[in-house]
Parts: structure tokens; C-alpha cells; sequence
């Protein structure tokens, strides 16, 4: 197979960590045969000083073409001040709703070698942590209108969303939950919003094709309390755009092991955009420090689900669980014990594995 | 002092809980040789079955009326399937909106006395706990305009906020943060919302005015993160009213206290409504099971921020606190070694600390 990859290393810590994953990648190519191609693109901070926009047109243009998308980071304090429209965050606004991830893909596991960075006690965790958080990822009130009046003095966002947005992130949740252990969890706040209402009632009727999966729905307010109080509960939770948001960083906090945790965004065909969900740290950039982990782990899921290489994908996730279970570390997961290891050795160590 | 209140039992063990926190109020009336009156009304699934609406007008008559409400829960199962403008959870809207109650505060604490139910190791936590929410109240997502298409098949929420709104929960949050540790935390998401942009402008304002207060300001997603990772670091908490009802909710469970915590929703004047922040849990109403502290705490907060009677309410808490440390526990925070008692006997326990 010949695969063709747009790389967006993006700011701060992106170019470090996407050099390690690509680093992974050539090392599965090289084992199993199939060739791949990379593009690197501008979006993010970097964009905006190179081109005065965050997402250049040649950028969407280049991923559009391609068959996934591995991303860095992007975003920092330097654009902190820049309007609204011209931040580093609409680039991925831009690149997700321009190419039409509307599943977006946040696994939170705990992972055995870091339960010491868990924050919850042994007892709250025990047997491990494997949540699927699926998020809805281009509409919400992420896409919605919004305004500042003429006078400055008010302003509004409008959350929206249709029968037909809903029922498809639904079905990919309900495919997911029914390849795992049957259960889903929908969460949303239909005791307030019309919007909510109407994801309940589609979700509801979709549940209806999937009846070995056990449906359950929560509200925001209590997920957001359940997931810190009995997090075991949870297998697959399916949300809209905000609340995810919300969640999936929750719930990638209390597994303890943020620095290892990838995403994927999807849409109907094996196109996907893949990236660590951790920011772009741009204090520690460039300084060999970072964890390339979660962006290794971003490539295995692209192996799997952009081209179908579970065997590939497997391959990865072994080798990073191997150079942990060897005790190697970088700085923000290191615990007593272990061997420190830069962000360039950790990267060889698992291409080494591999 | 002659106190008019309005009691609203309302659903499930509502009324089981505000039993017990008159009670102990009128056992700090003795004390104090204040008097007090109390008119009970309906709202929530109890009007529904009785008047056909969740909040009859003369509650919210009688609320305007009186100089504070106490509130026990609203809602319940047997009401989820009305339809979305009369179910029990508009009686709080409507009172909320209603009696102008902006500013909502919700102390979460950790008992010491109950840190065993903490969910967080105790490293985490260690040194307490003690974070007050400040959330807004009246405005945003809660209180915008929403709609369904015709056809069904399309739904929105407005979230909508005025610099004026944001000013006065500002202050507010500024004030008590003054008179606590001089730690305010803003939490938005002004990297993608309108609103947020325009929230972060007007706190920033503010800020001017309490140059001794310092002020950091979050996203919402990162917020939900560092209530788990470092929950130490948060002291005020200033948010809009759908972020402050999730991160609320998160930073009370983070405590394990949950069955302590009261709430105080609150105007310029001194009035205000006061409740537990747990729901009605109908499955253990009238039963004697339901842990009456909450609603407890909640009249002390009532004694402190409407009627200024700063040493009364701590009284009340102070009685709370020896009743705890004499080893008396309701069901639902009870551990081995504990004495347990039902509703009426724990108020009875409080009145007689009082
Ligand atoms: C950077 C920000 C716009 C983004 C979001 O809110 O979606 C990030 O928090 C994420 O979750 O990917
Ligand atoms: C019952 C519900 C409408 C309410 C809210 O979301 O405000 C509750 O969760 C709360 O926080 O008081």
C-alpha cells in the first residue's frame, strides 16, 4: 500500500513529537513494505506569522487530497491577543469542519506502568480505566452563528444541530459500543436545551437498530460528576461538541496519563485527521522534553482506522506498552525508578521496538 | 428580627430534608430570640400533580414576598416524559428568573470527617479542600431563546450574555474573593465562544477595581482537568451559568462531601433562595433515609447572607460539624466505626448542638 500523509507538526512542541511519530511510522513501513509519503503543512501560530492566516488554503487543499492527516499541536501565548477569526484555534476549526471529521475520537485509558499519576484513589480505579469518549465535532455551538452587538455591549453563540448530524455520530457510537462491551452512554442536558431534547429523541430512535447495546442517558452536570466518583461505569459515552470537549479532557484527567492519550476525527470514509490531545507546550518546545507518546499512539490509531492496518496499529501500541513496561520515561511521566529519556530517544526506543 | 421564609418542600425527599432544617432553624430561633414565619408552597413535580404547572404563580408571589426560600429538590423520574416547558426543572428556572437570583454560590468542601468518601488520593487533596463557585445564575444557554424547525428535524439554543450581566456576577465573584484568599478564576471558552470573548473582557475590566485580587482566567475544558489534577489551586471560581453548573458539579464530587453541600442563589439585596446542591433522590423519599445536612447548611447559609446573622450560622455549621465529630452518619456517608441514624434523628441531633 502506498499511503499519503499530510503532517501538520503546528507549534510549540508539534514539530518535536510529529518527527518521533513519523520516526514510528517509517519503522512499521519499513517491516511491512507498504510505502508512504508525507507532506508537511503550515496551520496554527506558525501559519499566522508565515502567512498572516492560521489555516492556508494550500494547507486544507494538501489534506483534502491526502489520505490522512497527522497533527501536531497548535496554539500558544503569542497569539493569545490576536481577533477571534485569526487564532491558532481555527485552524483546527477550519481543518475539521473543511473536511468533515464529525467523529472525533477520544480513547482514555489508564495506562498500568503510570497508575501512580492516576489521581484517583486505587480503590475508584481498580481493574483499569478504558473509556471511549465520541464526540460530535462540526456542529454545536462550535459552528453555530454568533455576534458581538454593534455597541460592543452584548454578545451571543448559537448552539444548533439537526436530526440528520445527530443520527450519524450516533450510528458510529452505537458501531463502537457494539465492538466493545454493548454499553453507550449519551449524555446531554435535555432538561434545559431544545437541542439536547432533540439529540435524545434521535439517539433513541437509533437505538432501535442496535438492540444488543445497552442505552443509557446522563446529563452533563451528572457525567461530569459520575466520571470522577465511578469512572468504571462508563465504556462508551457519545456527546455533542461542547460537552465533549468538557468531558474527554475530564475523563483523559483522571486516567492520569494525558501525556499518552490520541484522537482520532473521522468522517463516512477512512479519511481522518489524527493528533495527541495534549496542547502544545510551547514552554518545553524544542528542548528534547516532550512526550511523543500520545502522537505515536495518534499514528497507530491512523494505521487502523485510515488504512486498516490493525496488525500495524497493534504493532505500535505493543511497542510503546514494551518501552514503558522497560521503564523508560520522559520528564512528565517520570516516577521513582524509571529511566529519564528525551523526547528524540523516546522516540527510537519505540521505533526500535517496533 | 422578625424572618418571613418561604419553604418549598418540593419532590422526592424534599420534604424529609427541609423538615429537619426547620427544625434546627427554629432551634437557633430559641437561642437567638428571633422569630420566624414560614409559608409553605408548591413547586416542581408536586404543582405539576396538583396545579397542572411546575411553578404556580403564587409561589413565585409568595416568594417575592418573603425575605429568603428554603428549597428542598425538585424532579423526579415520574416526570421525565412531560414535555420540556413543564417539567419540575422550569420551577427552578422560573424561580430563579423570576426572583432575579443572579449570582449562585456553591461552596465545595471537604469535610474532614468524611474523607474517606473522597474519590481523589489523598496526596491531591491533602491539606483540604474548600473551592466556592461563583455561578451566574439568570442568563446564558438557560435562558436564551430556542427553538425546533417545523418539521422537526432541526433544533438551537441561544447563549446570549450583556456586559451588564457579566459585570454584576463579576463583582460579586471579585468580592468574596477578596474576602477569602484573593484567588479569582475566570473560566471560559473564549477561543471559540462569543460570549466567552466578551466575558473575559468584562472580568478583566473589573479587575481594575481589585487590584488585590488576583485574577487568572481558564478555559472550560482545561478547568475540568485541573479540578481532578490539582483541585488545591482553585479557590473562587467565577463562571456563566452552563459552565458553572458541570464544574460545580465536578468540584463537589471531587469532595466525596456531596451530601453536604448547600447552595445560596442570590440578588443585589439580601434576598435569596437556598438549597442543596443534590437532587431529590425519590427512590429513598419518606423513608427516614435522606441526609438532611445539606438543606441544613443551606439554612445557615440563609442566616448569614439574608438575615446577616453571621453568628447564627455558625451555629448552625459549628453544630453540624460536632455531630459529625461524634460519629453520627446518615446512610449515605457512612463508614465502619460510625453510628447510624435516620433524617429526623440527625436534625434532631443538629437542633440539640445548636
Ligand atoms: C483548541 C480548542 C479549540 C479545541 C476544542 O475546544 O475543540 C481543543 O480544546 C480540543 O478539544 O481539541
Ligand atoms: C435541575 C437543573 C435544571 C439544574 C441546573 O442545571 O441548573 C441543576 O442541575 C442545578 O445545577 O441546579
Amino acid at each position: 500500500m502506498k499511503m499519503d500523509i499530510v503532517l501538520i507538526p503546528g507549534d510549540g512542541i508539534g514539530p518535536d513529537i510529529v518527527r518521533e511519530a513519523v520516526k514510528v511510522l517509517d519503522a512499521v513501513m519499513d517491516k511491512s513494505g507498504h510505502t508512504v509519503k508525507y507532506t508537511t503543512c503550515l496551520a496554527g501560530g506558525c501559519a499566522i506569522d508565515e502567512t498572516g492566516v492560521p489555516l492556508p488554503p494550500s494547507t486544507l487543499e494538501a489534506a483534502q487530497k491526502s489520505d490522512a492527516v497527522l497533527l501536531g499541536a497548535v496554539g500558544g501565548p503569542k497569539w493569545d491577543t490576536v481577533p477571534g477569526d485569526m487564532r491558532p484555534e481555527k485552524a483546527l476549526l477550519g481543518l475539521r469542519g473543511g473536511l468533515g471529521l464529525f467523529c472525533n475520537l477520544r480513547p482514555a485509558i489508564l495506562y498500568p506502568q503510570l497508575s501512580a499519576a492516576c489521581p484517583l484513589k486505587e480503590e475508584v480505579v481498580a481493574g483499569g480505566l478504558d473509556i471511549m469518549v465520541v464526540r460530535e465535532l462540526t456542529g454545536g455551538i462550535y459552528f453555530g452563528e454568533r455576534g458581538l452587538s454593534a455597541d460592543g455591549q452584548s454578545a451571543y453563540d448559537t448552539m444548533a444541530y439537526s436530526t440528520a448530524e445527530v443520527e450519524r455520530i450516533a450510528r458510529k457510537a452505537f458501531e463502537i459500543a457494539r465492538g466493545r462491551s454493548g454499553r453507550l452512554t449519551s449524555v446531554d442536558k435535555a432538561n434545559i436545551l431544545e437541542t439536547s431534547r432533540l439529540w435524545r429523541k434521535t439517539v433513541e430512535c437509533c437505538a432501535t437498530a442496535y438492540p444488543d447495546v445497552q442505552l443509557t442517558h446522563l446529563y452533563v452536570d451528572n457525567a461530569a460528576m459520575q466520571l470522577v466518583r465511578a469512572p468504571r461505569q462508563f465504556d462508551v459515552i457519545v456527546t455533542e461538541n461542547m460537552f465533549g470537549d468538557i468531558l474527554s479532557d475530564e475523563a483523559s484527567m483522571i486516567t492520569g496519563s494525558i501525556g499518552m492519550l490520541p484522537s482520532a476525527s473521522l468522517r463516512e470514509d477512512s479519511f481522518g485527521m489524527y493528533e495527541p490531545i495534549h496542547g502544545s507546550a510551547p514552554d518545553i518546545a524544542g528542548k528534547d522534553l516532550a512526550n511523543p507518546l500520545a502522537t505515536i499512539l495518534s499514528a497507530a490509531m491512523m494505521l487502523r482506522h485510515t488504512f486498516k492496518l490493525e496488525e500495524e496499529a497493534k504493532m505500535v501500541e505493543t511497542a510503546v506498552s514494551r518501552v514503558l513496561e522497560a521503564g523508560w520515561r520522559t520528564g512528565d511521566i517520570f516516577s521513582e525508578g524509571c529511566s529519564k529519556v528525551g523526547t528524540r530517544q523516546m522516540g527510537t526506543l519505540v521505533a526500535e521496538a517496533v
